[in-house]
């Protein structure tokens, strides 16, 4: 099978596992795990900012980062499609009492004039405050898609003095950076905390983390006890963590050709389906109408899994797993299925 | 002062105030006020539905009527200006663990083609499902502007099946009645429940009417209470609703025209402020651009009320305590003031 | 019929109905309704703080007091019978996110033993904080007991320097007031917040205040509109507090003798079921084991409403609409039904 | 340094770390990381129950369990010391909206007569409704205790036909095992859902698993995932509790007698310390009274780390990496402190 569902399906490797049989660890609800304590201190270093949490996951790293910021009852604005609002369970508003409004574009990309109309810091008595605005970078759902820097900096100007935080959901930062070869400190430099993930694309089993000021990660790290994932000895995973930012950080690159090669196979087979030009890091999205869910089926018989992430809307992602040839063997699998049933 | 802020403003005049006076009451939180009783199940009546609540407020019903339908962590989809997102402060998620998506429209009307895209009626274990649509009928923030029959009907179509309810916030129903003739009853035909207002162009002092199915209802009694709105014997309010009911309906008329007389005045002194054509209802939104804070300043110091809704837009609402006589005056000011400082 | 199941079911008088028909009213969101604004003032300033906030009942009066001490997650501590505790359908925890420990006093008072090994005014990342303690004066579910002034001067003392703020019920401190001779603002001056109810034994058809510290109140006002209680012309139930305030106190006196005749004919009939000197102001807890059910019936069919509050344990309430003759009846009622019933 | 605070401090030894290695894992979001399942099939099967899911924390477990029988506004009955009351930083209250009250028991056990005048099952719309209670078994804060199976029983058949379900924190469980013989299922069988711990006296790094009703577990499946819980590759950690149930069950005799010998040797510098006879299991109080802060700093400067976990109560944990030698060592250092500084 080659599984092309998500890039958290990534399964840690005999160098990886021997880098967390080898981690010295300690009770991290004490402070106490060295590993953890490193991997915190590597990732706020590497983003530029005061302090890191390492959380079980990217939806809690967003929670609390969007959390720090946002108060009961207050607003969050993001794209309509983004992971926060998309495919977090609603746990802004569960958990932390967070309303959200959203703009929709097509990349999901930050649209200054939606947010400019939206955007109400500081609303009064009567009316909802923007206390926050979220931005997902690259963007899941609208296709792995890298938000330019210019708008992330006309954003950043856009929200200046007014007390509007900016979180990043910086789950495939490092893809951002190995498609525009723009550091992962720059992108971060515009915004108040963001989250970033280890077992994506980076192929560590569990684990992300938050970075930001340090009083805000230190309020943050109580919610996560809250919350439930205050974990003991985690230095077994912080190890992962930190092999993969070592080792794993380079080797984007293969995916985004990988991504890349499946789109050219599927496109030559079918243009309507797929713009190779819109694959912009390692996700592939197939528009292929009515036929997704039968598509996802007859990919899994001839081995490749995929997934629905929307109306017609199939997702294709390449990772650790998958090697160029499984690539090229994926998009023949594709393309074959799709030239025997056009839409 | 003529006070166009909003039609929260009315008092209640003689006439119902001797209502309420002479009201029949007992302690509701026992069921056993006889005026409350009525109100709720008059009101139920002439929405065609089976049960009725009286609320302190809109905000309450629409909390109340929108919690029946979306459970924590589930998804509400509304237009970005609606009252539910923007003026109940961010009470659905902060209270009820509601998440929201929004679509945009600029007369606040239903985008099927938004509403399609974003809805998950039962998106499983992973991503957010989709429980509950709520539309604005008349819709304040844009304008006083009535949801088109058409668009309320094929909303219903888009969602029969699904699962997915819709809670029309209906503070200003009787206004879209007396804007095109439509009964109320036939507007709320497409709704799982209805919240409708007393204390606005009604001019009841407090109060809003949820009405839906008796199971809905009666859960939402509970709700009321736990929300801190389960009052004693408020049947001295509702016979001020049910006094506004029998006296107040018929003259909404008076306040759609009133409110076009001020634009017509406004727009033949400034036509880029205003376009009559756009007021449907009560409401007059007058697009002053960075003159905001300034215009609402001068027209106060002139003796007229407003308000800001959003950036550069000046709310005026007329209502039962506005006369035909106010509203000249109250134009002919507001065109002074702009025909002196123009934009 | 003679209502003893609570001192929520009182009508309005005529004079209280004359005084609401009179009031000047305004829009109370806008901080416009002069009496609203006059009964607010004159309630902080009966109590010796700073701000008041009239709230639609004790409870939304209880979750925005205590509220404005916790925050989610925090703690506070009462009784195991307080209103807060048992008679707010857990609006606390579901509104508001504060969580609650309980201490054990057969007449609701003040445990200092079990606060003091309870208390955690800063407990550190890992355990919960206590952030308030609420006490009920008088206490409902304990049977109307006063909390005497030696206890609240103790837990005043126990808390200082620590942080964790006081809260007190005092839906009914006027009766306290009335059975001790100690003014409300004498045992309002131990507590950071009070709420004060004005349609219990005071006769108001709705409406309670909360006062506390001038920032607080903003806040709470804030939180009162998310929670639907923002009221627009509540001028007409604030005329009504303020007759009461200004007619009903002196006379709740009565309501105190009234309950011990009607204690005392119970006793004779069966001295198990009550012991008349525990009746310290408007409130009967009858102990009648597993006939209560039964009881409240036969009470019921012999023209007198009770209600059970706890296991075997029925509540009789005197109030203003049951004169002395009322009382000597109802107790006689209910002396025959004991009488022919043993336990 | 010897460290006493708390058994969660262990760290993987050897043999744990190569069966983590040798994990076989996969996307557990998915559902398909086998060894995750094979853990959980695991602990449902020697609890006797028909699912199970792995959690990151016991806090996390606990909070689902509860979860998934109390509804925002309803209630939980537990000792006031409980860990979910204590420990868990409100999550109950702050996540899911549930109301707590406590009963206090000097042992932490079940207090039924408390339990009974407490319970309110289906407390209809005015009162809070008792949804659930929870036993923590053993109980931490009170010492290592195990709850008498004769109260377990008693409290099943209080509750049978009640509506009320039996949550039990069994994060300790397999210690009440080991002192009682009891086996952990026959201590499940009382009880509709089971939180029990890997990470405490089995030694794994990290995880929990919450045992219960199929549905439930699926419901709490997806609430796991909502308050960012939701792991990928926990395989990893899924193998260390299963090396840990196969290899450090036995064991924990042997932390209670080495919790024996730490007692004795105290008793006998400072007999009013601790009584001996009151160590249950793996868990130490000692009284110290105001002492306890010196006391901790002076351990901690000897060699001995230990915690205070109350007014005067310092805690002592044996656990898989304190030996025999180290318990007497610092049995003798404690008590060579406490001989040196009388209370």
């Amino acid at each position: 099978m080659i599984d092309l569902r998500s890039d958290t399906v990534t399964r840690p490797t005999s160098a990886m596992l021997a880098a967390m049989a080898a981690a010295d660890t300690g009770d991290d609800v004490y402070g106490e795990d060295p590993t953890v304590n490193a991997l915190e201190e590597r990732v706020a270093d590497l983003l530029g900012h005061q302090a890191g949490l390492f959380t079980v996951t990217g939806s809690l790293a967003n929670v609390l980062g969007v959390g720090a910021w946002v108060r009961p009852g207050q607003e969050l604005l993001c794209e309509a499609r983004a992971h926060v609002a998309r495919a977090e369970l609603g746990a802004h508003a569960a958990v932390r009492g967070v309303t959200t409004r959203t703009w929709w574009d097509v990349r999901g990309r930050v649209d200054l004039e939606a947010i400019r109309w939206m955007m109400a810091p500081d609303a009064g008595p009567y009316l909802v405050s923007t206390a926050a605005i979220t931005v997902e970078n690259t963007h899941n759902f609208a296709g792995g898609t890298v938000q330019p820097w210019e708008d992330l900096q006309a954003l950043r100007t856009a929200v200046d003095g007014t007390g509007i935080r900016l979180h990043m959901d910086g789950a495939r930062i490092w893809n951002a950076q190995a498609a525009t070869g723009v550091d992962v400190a720059d992108y971060a430099t515009f915004f108040d905390s963001v989250s970033v993930c280890l077992s994506k694309g980076l192929g560590a089993p569990v684990g992300s983390v938050l970075v930001g000021p340090a009083d805000a990660i230190a309020e943050a790290r109580v919610w996560r006890k809250r919350l439930g994932g205050g974990w003991r000895q985690a230095g077994v995973l912080a190890a992962a963590g930190l092999y993969a930012l070592g080792h794993h950080v380079e080797r984007l690159a293969e995916d985004h050709v990988n991504a890349r090669t499946i789109a050219d196979l599927i496109a030559a087979a079918d243009a309507s389906v797929v713009d190779p030009d819109a694959v912009e890091t390692n996700i592939v999205l197939l528009d292929v109408g009515d036929r997704a869910e039968r598509f996802v089926a007859e990919a899994r018989a001839a081995g490749v899994l995929t997934g629905v992430v929307g109306p017609g809307v199939v997702r294709l992602i390449t990772h650790l797993d998958v090697s160029a040839a499984d690539a090229r063997k994926a998009g023949e699998i594709l393309a074959t299925i799709l030239h025997a049933r056009p839409k």
